[in-house]
């Protein structure tokens, strides 16, 4: 007997899977270069050459076993000590290498974040529009992800439901910013209301509503925009990083847990994680990543191409007359649908090559995303596609 | 309020981690080379420089998107058919890449296994003496290890105590041939009769009792040994591999599950080991470890000196009196102690900066592992102390 609750997922196809095949199949009609397919949030840029370059080095020069023997279990104590220097230097916040569990992407990390807070039937709150895997990552710990309604005018939080939802069996809050989908940074403000709603229930609760900080888009984010350090805000906060979006490396699956030093349990976190990796697997991410990415903390791709993407798109989508609020970062932007069912829309979409995900599947029906890491090329090729699909599509309604 | 389950374990220090420690402790005073210890199952060869070598060409000649973008859930396509082509070849069952899920490591490939087919409450029998780690492993899923005790005369199978513990509630059974810690090759003799009763018990309790075959030894064999393949005996088999001692790279987190193409619901089970990845934040292995191991999969290190420093401590552990199985395979060995506390016979070894572990963490009391992963030279300088051990601590005795 196969274990029920996996053989019955599959069954479920995601939406944004179907679309990435639809995507493949045009594109071998057509060739894909035809098929603008803003479906899938795989970083386009190269690696930087640092990193590949840092890998051949430690392939040629590092002595076998050191290379590639065992990782301790909270990862290599030289990388957690370099992780640590740079997030001090960067945010001020006295990081130390007890502080940083090396993991196997974000996905990875949240796997451990939840686990160190939440047991089966607790709570862990997140914001819509959320990246839907959050939900199996939460679900099949036993926790259970209830989603909070979208700010639909800034993408920011929707406080008065936030205060709504957050019971006495909330363990966890779940942010991501800058957000994957809307793009948006949560702004200084955000996060100072959102703390101090955190301090406060956690005292009324008599117990820590821990703050998780999903950051893998950290490094992306565009000219004037401000992104401030979520855990400066908060104690409690659990930060989730990766690395497969700054150095444009997502199979190579390596990130990391920063426990917020003011955290009261902080050491005790980080030493808790190298538990739960023994149920889950985990057993730390690959050692000669490990060492390369801890050479190269202070690079990214170069991830200038999103940002000029962006611009395109948000001009042509305003001048087309969505309503549309502009990223601060990431390669995404989750404008409004033209009609109330966003999935019919993307459906229409499909007629002109446009593969589009709606908005339902993030928690905020009506809308859609783009993600936009491609080419700028193709960017600019997909426009006259996109006005043509507007125009025919919804021209007499506007 | 951080989860108890793992706080506790916070507490609890395994015995080999503690050994491990005295050894680096007292190899500060008296330098690392004159400590034998014996404690920690590291691989010491060299990785083949084949792997290296195919690890540069990727970094250098690979597209940087094609290299390092995110692999499928279940593992890279062409990796995935490479493995199945290999153990087709090897060992004539029809695998194909549907029946391969790529993991990182044994440690991440058991961990899906284990999810697959035993929920909360069920039980899961291994065979003593076994790999410690498998206690958590399982226990942290929920699922309940129960420990079949030894075949203290051959370390095969205790057939007797194992048809008592084999009730309706196991849903699989756990065995690791070639055998941490005893060294031993389960015979094809012993596998025919492990299959005749999973066959049986499984027809009679209505549900299909699992082989869950656990084989990161499996290409440390010594000359004159049969290794019989597991699969080959039993159609419910899943097959958990690791390159990490093949190749000698346990920190790269490389390996995959092969369930037996024979099995009713082999394809179904693959599909369910991308769902199972979802909950435990496993998202594949690392894509260019994935893409250099597919071309080297029937290249090995030099293995060679396992079976010579295995020749040396058997030899010396049998002229000094003790009653030991000889091992087929991996590189440990696991003799009678000469009393009956073998903590306290450990202990009194320390003495002579010999480090051994007790049996009593693999669930054979009695006994102890030592694990001759080492240079051969070193083996041959332990040999005096473990005979002056011997003679001053037991001589009067023998």
């Amino acid at each position: 007997m196969l274990v029920k609750k996996y053989k019955d997922m599959l069954s479920g196809k995601s939406v944004i899977r179907q679309l990435s095949e639809f995507a493949t199949a045009r594109g071998q009609e057509i060739g894909y270069e035809n098929v603008f397919d803003y479906s899938l949030g795989n970083p386009s840029v190269p690696v930087p050459p640092e990193f590949t370059n840092e890998m051949i080095r430690l392939l040629t020069q590092a002595e076998s076993n050191e290379l590639h023997g065992y990782s301790p279990s909270l990862g290599i104590t030289s990388v957690r000590e370099a992780v640590a220097a740079s997030l001090k230097e960067r945010y001020g916040l006295p990081y130390g290498r007890e502080h940083i569990f090396m993991a196997v992407g974000a996905a990875g990390a949240l796997a451990h974040a939840f686990r160190l807070v939440a047991e089966p039937g607790d709570e862990i709150l997140t914001f819509a529009p959320f990246f839907p895997e959050y939900r199996p990552y939460v679900d099949l710990t036993g926790a259970v992800l209830k989603v909070v309604p979208p700010d639909t005018e800034h993408f920011q939080i929707n406080f008065e439901k936030f205060e709504e939802m957050l019971t006495q069996k909330v363990m966890a809050v779940l942010i991501n910013t800058p957000n994957n989908p809307s793009g948006v940074v949560y702004s200084a403000q955000t996060l100072r209301i959102l703390s101090d709603i955190l301090k406060k229930k956690s005292a009324e609760y008599g117990h820590t509503v821990y703050l998780i900080s999903d950051e893998p888009y950290r490094e992306i984010v565009f000219s004037g925009v401000e992104a401030p350090c979520v855990s400066s805000f908060y104690d409690d906060t659990i930060m989730c990083y990766s690395f497969s979006k700054s150095l444009s490396v997502p199979g190579e699956r390596i990130g990391y847990v920063a426990v917020n030093p003011r955290c009261a349990d902080a050491e005790d976190m980080v030493n808790m994680c190298g538990q739960i990796s023994r149920g889950i697997g985990h057993n730390c991410p690959p050692s000669v990543i490990q060492l390369a990415v801890a050479r190269v903390l202070n690079k990214t791709a170069d991830l200038s191409v999103y940002e000029k993407n962006m611009e395109l798109l948000y001009k042509t989508l305003k001048e087309l007359g969505f309503t549309c609020v502009k990223p601060g970062g990431t390669f995404y932007i989750f404008p409004k649908a033209l009609e109330e069912d966003s999935v019919e829309f993307c459906r229409k979409a499909l007629k002109y090559d446009l593969v589009l995900v709606p908005g339902d599947t993030f928690g905020a029906p009506g809308y859609f995303r783009m993600a936009y890491c491609m080419e700028t090329d193709k960017v600019e090729r997909s426009l006259e596609p996109l006005k043509k699909f507007v125009r025919e599509t919804y021209g007499d309604k506007k």
